[in-house]
């Protein structure tokens, strides 16, 4: 197919859309991104790529990252992970307190964000500097290009991160962190400040869309198994409190984060990567959805 | 594909499953079923038919029923139907009212009790003998064969369902409904009753396969964007709190009962319909959500 | 003490607070009421009375009426009561659903509308003609003037009361109520419509402050034991949600109704019944709040 | 009235019920503490003293220094804690993060953990050395023997102390604490690590008593109205989620800890406090809540 054409419709199609949402503010760092910024990349299992406009342009993943941490944890331990993380969409926002109260301190699914730290503090238990193996593995799957820590934001994420400390101290007086909870919180902003281009997140994820094996070196990352779990959690809890709404409209498993960016997954074919800084009410990317679903109505790849 | 050997395989690699579950026991109608009962059916969008056991047989669909109901609103109103309810995973239990109270009386979603009240609402203000309408459009649907109210059922229901009835006051109070609590309950109780085999079912929403377009009579029922939206929503919200596992185990749009009964459907392909009464502890049918996750990994028709 | 001159004092130094709340307008014989109408009415142990204003014009005494049915409940089985619902403030909505859901259909305290319908179960369980009953009884307290069912207010809080409905059905499905919903509904909307001057109140009530003993007949209504549990419930769940609030200002046990009415008990002393129908935010008399915050400041009586 | 006979007579009736209570184990300072230890104190506001056994010996004060804090942040901005704090009880657990998700940050009252921190944050920002000024304060009211903060109890609250860290940042994401969240924690752990004797106490809260004035040197320590706060704050939220029992049981403004004390507030008369280490199901001291129980009815003082 030619993937090419359809990334330049789609760069047509969606101009009406720019300046509609809301560059996130909660930190300094993300709040200077210029909000008219847009990019998209498409990896095939085939070892083909495509891409358009500011597509190898890191910017701040975000969110993106627990899925590198989830697969990440998946290897150290497998199914172990999910006797402190559920797998169930959560119906509450990403950051509330109160579900996890009612539930024991065992959060929804690992994309939620206590989620995530339940999966950090296993990772972090698995490594010896756990910032350093949380790079490597991203440098490794994506390219070295433009994966890095962005020092800044994880600094203020961390000052501004109250809510995030809330539920990690939250987790560890239910039991369900091994480590400290500045260590836990450290990683954890850590790799909420990871830096990728729309091309690397597409190369880091085509083994999402190739049963866990990554194309280019055939290097198995995870189990097809594993691989079709990481899917069915993004599709059901990966895109904050619009999940149904991007399963309608986009209908692929995908993960978004508040900079803006969002990956998404078409098993068996490719990964497809986006960036438009500008969120709607949902906290996703307005510009960036909208491309997703053009691109599986152009390519005809919704699962519905 | 020879969907008649995958069947004869899957009977047979379920039957360790059997005397697992439970069968549901709220009501005595139900109670009483045969908890060895089980059948198949698969109606393709070109046409055949394969079934097997006691795939004749009717038995109560009970939350299946929600998807006749939601298709019928659809057509009178389409997307003024989300007015009043959500399309997002709720989080909360099938019968929940808490959220509900939070979120101002608008259900998370036309699959759980309370949004499934709302629509039968709906319903009942386009049409003027309202059981006899569902009825008759069930019929339509499913062929006559078995396609029944069990009275018996819908007074057991009515008589043991003051949750459902809290639920139908508290959407009141909030101005949810427009008809009378009772009107809406009458309704919604006998929906439930509603009996069908699973080749009725399998029939019925072959549509859901097919673009909204009933095959054998080339019937348009709802247009395609609708027939994707309530694909979506059954994936994301069709399995009770089992979601995300139905998603990873079976990877297809799938609505369940407390009777026993699975709908799923391969868009573009066919629909499925198992029963088995045992349910496990989501509610779900035990061995029918492990017939339909053999079926989608013999196929290999999961979309993940 | 010359509590005649007190109440004059008070008379005066309300003026400025009227015109300042709103008048309940849910039913529409509530919003009928003259918003200026003003009525105190002070008994005490000792057999004197005095009175203010609209001090014998009866008005709707809604949730004071919840006072009546504890009372007899607990004269038909003492602490049994306290098995289907507790003694503490809620800190919720008096017409919440969510604490109902979190604590299995226990109601918080019996003077929370889900609390007062388990105990007008219990007073259904032990009458043969409740309404009648309870209207006698009423009358016995309160000497016949003015007590009285308003029939228009039961038939509009019915039509109206489907948050109450919802209560009713949801305490019903954890087994909380003995008696039909449909029977249980009807007389607390009955018991609510209850119309009563502050002098009946001041009277019928006073027993509270005489260790259950009606002073007139030498009567007695209920053991001191039962005495002291109605006021430590009054105090600390009596006032909605003010209860903190009533206790600072006027430190005494009461009870409020939405028509405008609260009742207050100063122990071994007296009895005091104030009405006015403008309502505060918590939904308490404003000008009545502030007699019995006068009242007690010039007599000294507050327990603080 | 002879209160030593009246602590002689409960000191005896009391026995019964040593053993039947559960001494605090969350951190191993409280948990060694002998479970037979029982002192009672009472100071009147005619300057006479009472005890009997254990009153002399400091013991970890723990909840009842929230009245410390409470009492030293209103003599710096009086009513202006309640911008942040509300005055009502809450109907949840004393450590509850989901109320305080509901009404956005704001405690319930200063008397549960959450409501405290606010507190201490307030004397934080009013003060040099904010854990020196409060021990001062402390030896201050009463007397200087055994008043001291328990650093091993300290270090063991903050080590332990994940969900009152989750309380403070959570507090801190909602813009409700100044200061920093370390600070506030640093202090608010001290200031639970007092230890005071029960003679202290009775000493030490003698002035809320005695309308704010202390009865030895007749300085006024607040206001005729801020006594009258506290001491309505206390009796409505002062004993965790046991204070429609303690009104009833005991009928006076009390607060409890969980190492055992109990302070209650008998106002023009007395004050009382009681200690014995072994806590009821609410938490609060089993024994002493019966003594004080035992000590209204025998010297009829409840205000019911």
């Amino acid at each position: 197919m030619d993937y090419q054409a359809i990334l330049e419709e789609i760069a047509e199609e969606v101009q009406p859309f720019f300046g509609k949402g809301r560059v996130a503010d909660y930190i300094p760092a993300l709040a200077g991104v210029a909000p008219g910024k847009f990019g998209m990349a498409v990896h095939t299992v085939q070892g083909e790529t495509f891409h358009w406009g500011d597509a190898a342009e890191p910017f701040s993943i975000q969110s993106i990252s627990k899925l590198f941490t989830l697969t990440m944890a998946m290897r150290f331990i497998d199914d172990k992970i999910w006797e402190r993380v559920g797998k169930e969409p959560s119906g509450n926002p990403f950051n509330s307190l109160v579900q996890l109260e009612y539930e024991q301190g065992i959060p929804r699914n690992p994309l939620i964000n206590a989620g995530a730290m339940v999966i950090t503090d296993y990772v972090i238990s698995h490594t010896s500097d756990t910032r350093a193996a949380i790079l490597s593995f991203v440098q490794y799957l994506a390219g070295s290009d433009g994966a890095a820590y962005d020092e800044q934001v994880a600094r203020s994420e961390k000052e501004t991160g109250h809510r995030n400390a809330a539920l990690a101290h939250f987790l560890k007086s239910y039991g369900r962190l091994d480590n400290p909870v500045d260590t836990v919180l450290d990683v954890y902003f850590h790799q909420c400040s990871l830096t990728l281009s729309c091309q690397g997140l597409a190369r880091a994820f085509l083994f999402l869309a190739n049963q866990g094996v990554f194309p280019q070196s055939k290097a198995r990352i995870i189990t097809p198994r594993q691989t079709k779990r990481i899917n069915a959690v993004m599709l059901t809890c990966g895109m904050y409190d619009a999940v149904g709404d991007f399963a309608f409209w986009v209908g692929l498993p995908g993960k978004s984060g508040v900079g803006g960016g969002i990956v998404a997954v078409d098993p068996g074919e490719l990964c497809l990567a986006v960036w438009s800084p500008e969120l709607n009410a949902s906290g996703n990317s307005l510009v960036g959805a909208k491309a997703l679903e053009l691109f599986t109505t152009k390519t005809g790849r919704s699962i519905f």
